[in-house]
């Protein structure tokens, strides 16, 4: 039996001597190393918090102390620590979460993914704590980069108002999100890290101003007694200490005994104090320490010898057409600039980037500034393009009505991973996107079906001067072109069935699944009409009439039903007096395990068997329903039916 | 002619002699008190910038140069001397928004109304300015309070990042929002106005040091070599020079020289500035200076000597039907808390925090947090009540969604100036809560119809536990209590007319005109149902057989029709087969102008007669597509009809 296998929680690992941390940190890692590269997963940021979970783990008492992590993808080694070495099917169907699960474990608390929320969370436990009378102690783990989001100022601005309220703050400082963090507090914290030069002055300093008489007392008391003492002003707490909170730091990360030293101090403080630990992304795996690009932050399945893909790419991705598109853009335009949040990488905008470095922010995991700087920059005469991932955008929802849209701004935002992401799980399904922004006046949603109206459809974006426009793709390859038979007003016919039965609207991606529909209520002797509105909102107002030459509307999104373009093409029909029945498939009012997303598109009944089967279904309803209403018998209507 | 009048505009003021503007700032504050008396609007706010204002047009050349105000209520000064003179109708109808509005003039660029928003707009702006080679400069002037918001600290991370881009930041420090600022950041600020010590230990430490050699080189400049050295450890910049903002302050805002004078200094700066300036709220108006609750902040129309209100109060309001039941609630239950972003007067928790202040936190203007650390408190065993208007919730959606929803925590958000709200304009209508909550799983919401439902909704809500809740109601004075004739399933059956034509479900405080649009229906022979379902997500199973039974179905709500209760009705019965024709009455997908409340709600349709008439119009017409379907024609119909 391992060493780590003996460890069945973290009691075992409390009673385990100090002398054989470093080698179950050893184990931890050839651990992680072997199983993300197998199933693929956050491999980095993981690596980097192997001694730092050690020691919170031992110093700490999970669950009645809650330790918090922030984003959550680095919460395997805290895994392995609590009772789940079962990596094997770790982000499948059924397997582990990607992320802690209050499901999975007590000791799991915030499983929401989306960065710089934990001094948040933290903030309510330690009140609750308080309020309570309970001395239990709040952990948060945050890393510089989710610092740089304003939910993290907002808390720690709340957390720094109560000297009496205990509540810790681990700061895993490796100086990157997916690149490096960037900004006024990065550059703070890589002040910070250089600390041994303070420490000297601290000491000697101190000596000499104690011998220095001014106004009847020492110099040292002088400045001690002012709001901004001697020692603050030459130890490093900086902006930290000046917020109101202890500062404890730099600690090496990698030192499980001067971690567990500095968090034991930092637990008998009855305040909030704020370690800063110094981290190393990919720690122990050199393939990863070299990268540049993101430290192995997450990875497909791999060699881990190679670091060879073990599946060979499934094609083209959406990300990666748009990157070429962008980067031909900007050729064109010298008026067109990138934002991101910092994800340069992974929404594609290496290309662009390394073309027009002049031309593209990455403005750290601040999205409501993506946003707002977007509405600066339009309005300042140029047209950005704030690439972000479709569940981010969220966090920016007030921003895209107020900023941009209000103030009518051209800019373009482009969501990828819309829809269901799948692995990831609940929190990065992109899946409200097309339903809240529907309430955005003058916002244009394009929705594109294959890579070729993806190029175009941006195009049309970036030619919008008076609103905000936005494109939405998912997390996956793109498919064969597919190109329209015909189109009306702003519809694209895909299919043209025998009769008109059935107006089919296919959003985006779902094109391929409405027409291996259509072509499943064929056979039955259902004519299908199948059309891709490109622009989903506004609604089409071709879409109407067509409607009306047609028994039934179905609408097929990779996106919530609530409030989606299903609602919005129903609301439409209802406008223009058309009530011709609707139904609309999407995704349902719930969050979605994670699983493959073709799984979960399987789970939601969006493939062709089932939206024919019930598009089927709801005919024969429709039908039996209009004899009845006609006098006739459900029988005879069926039998006289084509 | 007053010295005020003859200022047309910016170039007016430049030409004034500098020793009449004490004078002149004199006037703008007896017309400020005059003007905003007589029409209510925002006055403490603006009485603390008459010099701050004066000193800015001075100092630079709007429109070329920008000038950004944050939040925007305290314009008034602005336009004062941008050309806008008549405040006769300010926030009425056709006249003067009480904010800045580019439709009025050219000086005026962010109208958006939501706080801590102008650190990004001048971030974008200025990265605007540096990519087209302009050197205009931004100026952006924001309170203490809205430095505590999320989006302020994302954007001095990234301003901070870049040296070499002009930009003025002018901090207008009251040490207040509504009431005084709180949290770490207040205390710092707090910490840097009190100055003086400093500037005489910095003279006097600097001379010392440079007298003393430490290993070869003089103390001062080995400091001076270190990160952070003498100086800014002795002068008051603190975190602001952490972050790598160049600090000049603090200044006296009501001295207009030394505003003018730190300016241009900011203006010569080559690189980001942030100009500290020290301001008291309701400055110059005794009443407003000595009122501890929120300084005059906003007032209704009153007489300006003894501030008695013009107009007597409509009635009770809602929010203060929610002060009162807050706090019975607070002594019946010691779990429940109360949580404010910076708004506990204006959103009714005074009583609560009277009687119970460890069980009130007020966050600062930070409704992220609000959310976030309401799902921390939820965890920890406490029911949290997050109390805002509705506008403002938007803020905090991926909070909602993600830490509240996701984690099903028991948290009830009470959403005040829900729906139209009037005089404040565009962006702060409550308008879209119904719809973009439609999308957060298992999130039930409530619109209460009378003081009564209120009361009685707010308990249902803290009794939920696994699941956030939302109360919404208007800025408005509650009405006659609205009793229930009958409950059907959850829907409260409000009236059963003579016949099933209409199934009206009415949302919320559109009970009375729905009961209204139900009597002049009956005028022409139709029989309507009223039903107020309550709460409004889920749609309540009972509805669908309900419609089955009527001819139509039409839902009328105070909120953005786009994905709203009518959508969501209509879906409803589409899952249940419920093909009964449905028309919705809501706020089209707009941003509304200022004007009164029933002004807007007239101008929108929004009135018994509008709805009963569309009502029968549509009757009409679903009547003679019928009676043609069924081989009957319309004059036959029309005939035989009843």
């Amino acid at each position: 039996m391992s060493l780590l296998e003996s460890i069945r929680g973290p009691r075992d690992l409390k009673a385990l001597a100090a002398d054989r941390l470093d080698e179950l940190a050893g184990e931890i890692r050839q651990f992680l190393i072997k199983a993300v590269a197998r199933t693929g997963g956050h491999l980095g940021p993981n690596l980097g918090v192997v001694e730092l979970t050690i020691a919170l783990h031992r110093v700490f008492d999970s669950p009645a102390d809650r330790i918090l992590w922030d984003t959550g993808h680095q919460s395997y080694v805290h895994k392995l620590l609590t009772g789940r070495q079962d990596f094997s099917k770790l982000r499948g169907k059924g397997g582990l979460s990607g992320y802690p699960s209050r499901a999975e474990s007590e000791h799991d608390v915030i499983e929401n993914s989306h960065a710089s929320t934990v001094l948040g969370w933290a903030d309510g436990l330690a009140k609750a704590n308080q309020l309570r009378r309970r001395s239990d102690h709040v952990v948060a783990v945050i890393g510089d980069g989710a610092l740089t989001g304003g939910m993290a100022w907002e808390a720690l601005n709340n957390i720094a108002a109560a000297k009496d309220r205990p509540l810790i703050i681990v700061v895993n400082d490796n100086a990157r999100s997916y690149a490096p963090t960037i900004g006024g507090l990065a550059n703070h914290l890589a002040a910070l890290r250089t600390t041994n030069e303070y420490e000297w002055l601290l000491s000697l300093g101190k000596d000499l101003l104690q011998r220095t008489p001014v106004v009847g007392k020492p110099l040292y008391e002088s400045l001690h007694g002012a709001k901004k003492g001697f020692k603050d002003a030459f130890a490093p707490q900086g902006m930290f200490e000046d917020l109101g909170l202890k500062y404890l730091g730099p600690i090496d990360g990698h030192d499980i005994d001067a971690v567990e030293s500095a968090l034991r101090r930092a637990k008998r403080f009855n305040g909030p104090v704020l370690v800063h630990c110094l981290t190393v992304k990919g720690r122990g795996y050199a393939a990863a320490e070299q990268d540049e690009a993101d430290r192995f932050h997450s990875v497909s399945a791999m060699d881990p010898l190679t670091c060879a893909p073990l599946t060979p790419s499934a094609g083209r991705s959406w990300t990666s057409v748009f990157g070429d598109a962008m980067a031909e853009l900007g050729e064109e335009r010298d008026d067109v600039v990138a934002i991101t949040a910092a994800m340069l990488q992974p929404v594609g905008l290496a290309k662009f980037a390394e073309r027009f470095p002049e031309r593209v922010y990455d403005v750290g995991i601040a999205e409501q500034h993506a946003a707002v700087s977007a509405a600066g920059l339009a309005t300042g005469g140029l047209h950005p393009v704030v690439a972000v991932y479709a569940t981010f955008l969220n966090r920016a929802f007030d921003q895209v009505l107020m900023d941009v849209a209000l103030h009518r701004c051209g800019v373009t935002f482009v969501l990828d991973r819309a829809g269901v992401t799948g692995p990831d799980g609940a929190s990065h399904n992109g899946m409200w996107d097309m339903s809240i922004l529907q309430v955005v006046p003058g916002l244009r949603i394009a929705a594109p079906r294959d890579a070729e109206q993806l190029c175009s459809q941006l195009r049309e974006a970036v030619d919008v001067t008076d609103a905000p426009t936005v494109i939405r793709f998912p997390k996956a390859s793109v498919g064969e072109p597919l190109p329209a038979l015909d189109r009306i007003g702003g519809l694209d016919v895909l299919h043209r069935g025998q009769g008109q039965d059935v107006l089919l609207v296919s959003v985006g991606t779902m094109a391929d699944t409405c027409l291996s529909a259509a072509a499943l209520l064929r056979e039955r002797g259902i004519g299908v009409t199948v059309v891709d509105p490109r622009w989903v909102k506004p609604v089409d107002p071709a879409l109407a009439p067509l409607a009306a030459e047609h028994r039934l509307v179905a609408v097929v999104e990779d996106n919530g039903r609530a409030g989606g373009v299903g609602a919005a093409v129903a609301q439409a029909l209802r406008d223009a007096d058309t009530d011709v029945p609707v139904r609309d498939f999407g995704i349902p009012d719930q969050f979605l395990p994670h699983a493959k997303r073709s799984e979960v598109l399987a789970d939601l009944g969006l493939t062709p068997a089932e939206i024919a089967g019930r598009i089927g279904a709801t005919l024969s309803r429709i039908d039996a329903r209009c004899a009845v209403g006609r006098g006739v018998t459900q029988k005879e209507e069926a039998d006289g039916r084509r």
